[in-house]
């Protein structure tokens, strides 16, 4: 069980380290953290790109790089490149650096040659509880705009099998709506009570799943109590599922600019972790990431 | 210019002490909110409501009630009349107690002998900015579902309304959507720009309007820097216009459960100002939002 995202990064210190390419390299911010990351023994990385740019930023931005570099500047054939590295087994995890994001997933999903195990791409934010009792997981902040019922049940799904990974035997799922009342006029509410007799019929498996909740009765007992919901889930939540990537977006953003709190990002479904930052992200946050991409990784082989 | 949450109250406690009527106060929480407000110096309360039940409640519960009771058992009529109170000038404020929230509002809204003055009825947030600099206000997280392009316009104006009231001169408005670019399959989007350019020609007055913004350009210097986003409200709003409740309310509840923060609330566009506290609240929050209230109606004296 990890207990926090430090512990995160000491267990994954701990392993083999894990081999990341990344795609498109030639980012100053690329560089730094790939720097910072190797420095202090995360991970080693293969970077993929411009070699002659990247080596001339790596020059003028005072950055050591010490890992192999293949050179490909064409962006489309060097996502191709670093995906094949994850497919021959010479990397763990593939990274998205200086190109456009529907070129690097088009490489990463191709069906030949690609990533793609015919699984539902999603996106993972994970960060510590209010609590300070664990990492909670919110999904989907990033990828599923609008998910349908049968899409939701498998970003549910990715979830549960991201909390086990990170040592959640039987992962509290809350499907987030704006309210915990079903409401026939709010198709969340619909979705969210028809998902929880799934997981109660065997459907989704791996998890204790309800909802629909409000996110304050999703991560607070005493939320829960003044309303009168009860069951496992209810204020104790370990996996959040937002109704759409809206409202997943804006908890991500409020976490981190309100509540100034680091989280870690995960794009999971695909045959191996693959790791997207944000050029807004600190530089902690895209280490976090990275790490988490590490341990997922590990618990791939 | 408020500060921040305790400038507020030290201010309101200079103040010559508003009056609040409370309708149905025949409620343990209310009279423990009363009793706290009413100890700090605050603001005073009349109680409508089950005088019986409230003497009975305030015994068992020790809460020592000063305030003056008016007994009314019946709910609506007790909100009738704890609104004729603010008609009548004996009070400043409205105040919720244990009554449907639909029979308090009927009440408040009424066109002859209620709080009407025709003007669209919004709720708005306001806690502390991350950067310590001031308050911010975002709105509407409790009242306009999925307010129009129309309904955007008026809860753009009750919000700078009541920023000029805490101190801005010309608050910087940021209208938030899921992405900070315009696209025409998202109508938040175009609904920004729309009322942005309202703004730029004058038909919204007293603040500066932009938008389409995520949230982390709308709060952060750094993301829109890094976004390429300029103007004066990007990274430095004073008010966050949510596109819909939904959005508002989970941004009020990141803050309240991750990150922590308190925040006070105020529901606006009635002839004086109206209080809803939430039994999830804590009792700090009610204060607050008891503060903000009399704060508001100094303004409008």
């Amino acid at each position: 069980m990890i207990n926090n995202l430090d512990h995160l990064i000491s267990l994954v210190k701990s392993l083999p380290k894990k081999v990341i390419a990344v795609a498109a390299a030639e980012d100053a911010e690329i560089l730094e953290v790939v720097e910072e990351t190797e420095k202090i023994g995360l991970a080693q990385f293969i970077l993929v790109g411009d070699k002659r740019k990247i080596e001339h930023l790596a020059l003028t931005h005072h950055k050591t790089i010490n890992c192999k570099i293949i050179d490909e500047p064409d962006h489309q054939k060097a996502a191709e490149r670093a995906v094949k590295l994850v497919v021959d087994k010479e990397a763990d995890a593939v990274m998205k650096g200086l190109l456009h994001t529907g070129v690097f997933l088009k490489a990463v999903l191709k069906k030949d040659g690609g990533l793609n195990i015919g699984k539902f791409i999603s996106q993972i934010s994970i960060f510590e509880k209010p609590s300070g009792d664990g990492l909670m997981l919110l999904t989907d902040c990033a990828m599923a705009i609008a998910p349908n019922l049968e899409e939701k049940k498998k970003i549910i799904e990715n979830a549960i099998e991201i909390a086990q990974i990170i040592g959640y035997e039987m992962p509290k799922v809350a499907l987030l709506s704006a309210v915990e009342t079903i409401n026939p006029e709010i198709q969340d509410t619909l979705d969210a009570a028809i998902l929880s007799k799934m997981a109660d019929r065997g459907q989704i498996k791996g998890g204790i799943v309800d909802g629909p909740f409000a996110l304050d009765n999703a991560v607070s007992v005493e939320a829960a109590k003044h309303k009168g919901i009860t069951g496992e889930v209810a204020g104790r939540a370990d996996i959040l599922i937002a109704p759409n990537l809206q409202v997943g977006n804006v908890i991500h953003k409020s976490i981190t600019y309100f509540a100034c709190k680091d989280l870690a990002s995960a794009i999971v479904g695909a045959g191996a972790p693959v790791i997207i930052t944000s050029r807004t992200d600190t530089v902690r946050t895209k280490v976090l990431t990275i790490a988490l991409a590490c341990y997922i990784a590990k618990a791939s082989v």
